[in-house]
């Protein structure tokens, strides 16, 4: 057989693997949303099954994958041999009683992480933080690495990136974000505190404006859904089955608006994700970093932009009795800003340090040079060395995000390349001008040909450089900040 | 390997095809319910490939399975024995191309049945409905029989199940009930048609009667769940999730209120098997035909008594503004009688009619004593034999069903399989005082013990030898409708 001849029998059979990953999506949306809440546990055995199964089919197919050479194949074919060999390079290097013991250890975790953040106790989470961080020095010991062994799981996310990367990044980025900061603070142009926070909506009022938003949007209603869950997530099932949810908390209704714009993004990835890749291992976003570009980009520069307050002034008018405030008001209440605890309600200038923060913990914990009981002081330092704020207690400190019980080192990172990438889509692109003149179509044909198109085709650096001669360079972004705050 | 050993193989083994079948199950529901409507395509081909695997993993188990012998094992081991060698003679009988060509058959079908329904044309729909009754002749030859073809296929849906007794319960029935339409027909105290037929509801106010319906039947909402669909059904997820869907017509409320009770029973079926079973081949219910004698019994024996009908009153009453009509009117509502031309309005004195039709033409077609172009004429003649009624067009004939576009050649007579075994359930248990007395529970424990708890684990036939020293004996359905009309 020659390598094309290879390369259909591969994806022919690896049609078994994706139609185990298909159900696995849908079991896992859900769970998070209809699912009967005795429903867990069957759940949780069928996904576990799933996963070897999916395993099992994937290593099937080790020895045409290796056989394939880069040099008789064009771009998709290569795209397909590396990311298959992605996992196959996983799955050798993790036997599935590590990916096991590292599944049981996070379901408990997880649990024992809710009642710790609930009881502000950090000792009760440390023991689980401790195996955690074992079980994952263990993986990048296992899958290998150059350099620093965080790098190995950084690539589990954002494929090629490295700690060298990251600290490039912020070090350009947490310097010229301090000045942009202090700057904004001390002119005091936008609010610290709003007074629309703390105004409560009715569920069905703000369920309508996200239903309009999603039509301004233009989101493809029969290849798409909204639906209500815990936390906000987006979902790939197929290529015109991608589904996005919101929370409805109850007040402060920008929170789940601009939820809504951000999963939109992550969605229309998904969905401008060129159809000749469904079955298709690439056809997927490419990296954590790229889609956090793409929901980013739709959030923040977009959604918290003058011109799209101007786009979504009258359906808050329609829908919301309450909003007396004229647009330059909601232009600030969109655009707080203050240095605070928490990450998620962390605005565009502070957000950033929030992920340094968690970024030198992780890369300390994972080079073994700090023990997870270490964590929380550690915390209260950084949040003050950058931020100037010391939160007094643990659940508004190392205890606020899920993932670290999850297991998920190497992530939080990823937040922070795709605030880097989407100042890099904005450089190239007017987008200002698009979103006043109501043409978020444009917009999207943008971010389809440079970024979407492709699904997983090209890793995460090779698409920067195809798409705009670039690697992760923060200076767009610092600009694009620059630009919106001190202008 | 003693038996004991080789049965707990089997099961570790089965949990792999426990866990696609159960992803199966969850695709299937999702889309009729809220798949975006181009997910379509996928889901088709991710169903399919699930289809093969689990097929691949069922087949994986038939060497240990033929290894266990009878005398070995316990009642358990023995059902899991013989569930699993019903799929392997099935499988191995049927290769995959036949059930592939039957698949592809089958969704063209159901395309050309909508459009031939819609239009009233048989002849759009002859040649499809040749292709299906050709290939189920050729599986029933496959998979062989004892006596009459169609016996194979009967046996599908309703283990056991021969032409003999389905003629020999219809021999009973038809002429027991013709007898019985005719009195309460010359009597009239039974109207045969309802001023409330025809008055429009809010789809609002019949979901909050359903609501409280599911309330009233003591649904377990954290192992449950109700939502709308365009045909109601019912899924087993797991042990702890099953749910069931219903429609809202916009008028005839008493539609929509049945279906849910209905699903109900399927439901309670499902979730009252003992917990033992799940995740192994005896965790479902056993087949079509016991599993609609619990549907029904909750929706005509139980839903449409007089009894029923006090508890449900205040419920209507509450949100359906326009019911000015008292407690007996409404019992006439519930219990029109009419010979008319579509099975799914049928009442309980005229539906076994329509299914005797069905049965008489399905057996014909498998013999090929007829071929697909009689269907028609036989219709309008057997209709007019049994109910004095004759359809003036196919839409009210032959295609009013989806069934034979589907290729479910054997699964009619399960329904009245079910009125009958309903009718047995009836007779020894005080079904009316519990009821009366409102002592819904003690009408689950009773079906519990009698049928549900058991699962799979017996077939059909020696559950109810076991549980009520009876066969498939109609007596007791004519018995209770006697009663119940001319009483």
């Amino acid at each position: 057989m020659d390598a094309k001849e290879v390369l259909e029998k591969i994806l022919r059979e690896y049609r078994r693997a994706w139609s185990i990953a298909y159900a696995r999506s849908l079991l896992v949306w859900d769970l998070e949303t209809y699912m009967p809440q005795e429903g867990a546990r069957a759940r949780g055995e069928a996904l576990a099954n799933l996963s070897t199964l999916y395993r099992e089919k994937v290593m099937a197919l080790e020895r045409d994958v290796e056989g394939l050479k880069d040099e008789d194949l064009d771009d998709f074919g290569r795209g397909v041999k590396r990311v298959l060999g992605r996992e196959i390079k996983y799955f050798s290097a993790v036997p599935p009683e590590i990916d096991e013991e590292l599944n049981r250890t996070t379901s408990e975790a997880e649990v024992a992480w809710r009642k710790a953040k609930k009881e502000g106790k950090f000792s009760e989470f440390r023991p689980y933080l401790e195996k955690i961080v074992d079980l994952e020095r263990k993986i990048a010991e296992r899958l290998g690495y150059e350099g620093h062994p965080y790098n190995a799981l950084l690539d589990l996310y954002e494929e090629g990136l490295t700690v060298n990367d990251v600290d490039s990044v912020f070090s350009y980025l947490l310097p010229e974000l301090k000045h942009v900061l202090e700057k904004v603070r001390s002119e005091g142009r936008f609010p610290s505190k709003h007074e629309l926070e703390g105004v409560e909506y009715k569920v069905e009022d703000m369920e309508k404006v996200n239903r309009e938003v999603i039509g301004m949007l233009e989101m493809p209603m029969t290849r798409f859904r909204l639906d209500v869950s815990p936390h906000p997530f987006t979902i790939r099932i197929s290529a015109d089955d991608v589904r996005i949810t919101t929370r409805y908390e109850g007040k402060d209704f920008r929170s789940t608006m601009f939820s809504v714009i951000h999963e939109s993004g992550h969605a229309m990835y998904e969905l401008m994700i060129d159809k000749s890749m469904e079955f298709t291992p690439l056809g997927q976003g490419v990296s954590s970093g790229i889609h956090e570009s793409q929901s980013r980009f739709w959030e923040n520069i977009i959604g918290r932009s003058r011109e799209f307050v101007h786009l979504v002034y009258p359906i808050l008018k329609r829908h919301l009795k309450f909003l007396t405030q004229d647009e330059e008001e909601l232009y600030k209440y969109f655009n707080v800003v203050r240095p605070s605890l928490i990450r998620v309600d962390a605005d565009e200038l502070t957000y950033n340090f929030h992920i340094a923060v968690r970024y030198e913990i992780e890369k300390k914990l994972i080079a073994g040079e700090m023990s997870a009981s270490d964590v929380p002081s550690m915390w209260y330092d950084l949040m003050d060395k950058y931020l100037g704020v010391r939160p007094s207690k643990d659940s508004e400190g190392a205890l606020q995000d899920i993932h670290w019980s999850q297991g998920s080192f190497g992530y939080f990172p990823t937040y922070t390349i795709g605030n880097v990438v989407a100042g890099i889509l904005y450089y190239h692109f007017p987008v200002k001008e698009k979103v006043r003149d109501g043409k978020l179509n444009d917009v999207k044909e943008y971010l389809r040909e440079k970024v979407c198109k492709y699904g997983a085709t090209y890793p995460p650096k090779e698409l920067l450089r195809k798409s705009f001669r670039e690697g992760y360079n923060p200076k767009y972004l610092v600009d694009y900040l620059r630009e919106k705050y001190l202008a």
